[in-house]
């Protein structure tokens, strides 16, 4: 660059300078976001919310004993009770029950077998009261059998039509804000951001990265295996098949984390006991660790449960004293949404 | 900025817009490399690496009708006989029998009892005629039982120590020069780079970062399972188990980056007829798709097996005639060594 420019174009390059710098400041990830805004809006000030700035904010600052580089900045979050709502029924149970007309429809044969012909009925007492093994003859039906592309195209459906009961809004209306705000923020930090769930692999990734900003490559869930098949034509394509793979549950998810991921993360979010072997394989790290539970203590925004607390109990996300016991003990942060939750909802207020 | 600043202080902006322009170009990734100089070096000119290119060049050229949206952008690669040397013996063949000894020293027990006498021996004609049921004995052994943290630190030992019996020379150093040359032209266009191998998924992960660029959990294998268990002060580790979930070879290489990638490649590398479904699957998807296979036809600077084309039968990476008017009748593209490859590994000339 020459100082015999001309004047103007010296003005242009200055211009140019002031462009370039904010390109490059935007370019520059990952963006430390904490310093100028508030990162967790929907979240009161509080110990969780402080935790969970403070362990982003030591993990990526270079100078400190605990950064992580990028390549090593997994976090892995639980879906049913973690990101959305899993009361009071989880969401995927109630897309396989309401898919249930259409597999008769197809097989009519199965109109007057059980437990397809309770399902028919629409009583959702006796469906309540069917045994597990009814209800694994639900999910075989609705989940297996068909091709990946038929299973996609049927859930995205489902997931664009279907309203839950009490909010009357899309299932992907239920998503907890402060949660999807944790999402970004660690993004942001360059934390890749896992979903680890007991929910169906395939179910999840359909909608995950239109609604969590999550890849299907960074959905680990419970899977069954498919089947590589050839059509009319010789084209390809995959079955799936009711072989269970990975039962993303309890010590399953520490397992399904190494086989899908094959690192330990470094920060983990759950809300129940199916959650505990995730947290304690993410603490067992070396370096700063961060292990949350969500704690449904907010009966009036959302759902109270536990037994923990004295909350109700219920078979649905369970979070045992025990865990409460657990996560306080070993420096788990726990998240009220009654007290630490400013709103729980995108739409609320 | 304004046009009353001092001179020094123009030239001083000037100069940074320059520094910053330069920084920009650099951070702006993609960063499409074929306009400036050859990205395939080792590659010699002809139809293979044209191909290749052209792939590359169409589908990141967002005015091309076959723009792929870099989310979407997905290749996988095969490993043995794709990205390294596989002959005479798979190298984790090798590895597992090379671990015999220290598995027999820590169980003598099974110093008489076969395979485990064949293969303390050292008669690789003895081993070579082993049956199959023997060799699963051998990887049983030797691949699970341990934590996958003591697994992962014998792996590392071996890989650093190990020298192959041709070359002289650690198993990493027997990389195709020209097929990394491949993985960095496709990340530098915005790809994510997989690799999708029969081999053990636990066992590639450990130097695949290093040596390929690829990141663990970019590593899709044959795997078999963990179980969670607790240490003696309550610490949560993972233990390899006998147990298969995946065999990624043939029809699993499909299932298997359906399991754990959940999307269809656009471009996809083997070389024999476990790579069959992959490539298919690959090239059954809408759009520019890019399947490669290859022969291995240079005897003087590798191996020459087949037996397609004439050359001789193997049971190691067999690459049938079938297989071979496939790839011709299906535009797939068959890389020979001997004609389209400079050199083949990096200390070549």
């Amino acid at each position: 660059m020459s100082p015999h420019l001309s004047r103007s174009k010296r003005i242009h390059l200055s211009l140019l300078s002031v462009l370039l710098a904010i390109a490059f400041a935007r370019l520059h990830a990952p963006i430390p976001v904490f310093a100028q805004t508030d990162p967790l809006p929907s979240w009161n000030d509080g110990a969780a919310k402080t935790a969970i700035v403070a362990f982003v904010r030591t993990t990526t600052d270079p100078t400190s004993k605990n950064f992580v580089p990028p390549s090593e900045r997994i976090v892995t979050f639980d879906q049913d009770g973690t990101l959305w709502v899993e009361h009071p029924m989880y969401t995927q149970v109630v897309y396989c029950l309401d898919r249930v007309p259409a597999v008769v429809k197809a097989k009519p044969e199965l109109a007057n077998v059980e437990p397809f012909k309770t399902v028919l009925t629409g009583n959702l007492e006796a469906i309540a009261k069917l045994p597990m093994s009814d209800l694994e003859k639900i999910l075989g039906a609705t989940l297996t059998g068909m091709s990946v592309d038929q299973f996609r195209s049927q859930v995205k459906h489902w997931i664009d039509s279907a309203r839950d009961h009490r909010w009357k809004r899309p299932y992907t209306d239920l998503t907890y804000q402060p949660m999807i705000e944790v999402l970004n923020f660690m993004r942001a930090n360059g934390y890749r951001t896992y979903i680890v769930t007991g929910g169906g692999q395939d179910f999840v990734r359909v909608y995950a990265d239109k609604v969590y900003g999550v890849p299907p490559e960074q959905v680990v869930g419970t899977a069954g295996g498919t089947k590589f098949e050839y059509g009319e034509n010789g084209e390809p394509y995959l079955v799936k098949d009711p072989k269970l793979l990975l039962n993303d549950n309890n010590a399953g998810k520490a397992e399904g984390i190494h086989l899908m991921i094959g690192r330990q993360p470094y920060a983990a979010f759950g809300n129940s006991t199916g959650d505990r072997q995730m947290l304690e394989y993410t603490k067992a790290g070396k370096g700063a660790r961060l292990a949350v539970l969500i704690l449904h203590d907010d009966a009036a925004r959302e759902y109270a449960y536990g037994p923990a607390q004295g909350l109700p109990e219920t078979k649905v996300g369970t979070f045992t004293q025990a865990l409460y016991d657990e996560a306080k003990k070993d420096g788990w942060v726990v998240v009220s949404i009654k007290n630490d939750w400013k709103r729980v909802f995108a739409f609320d207020r």
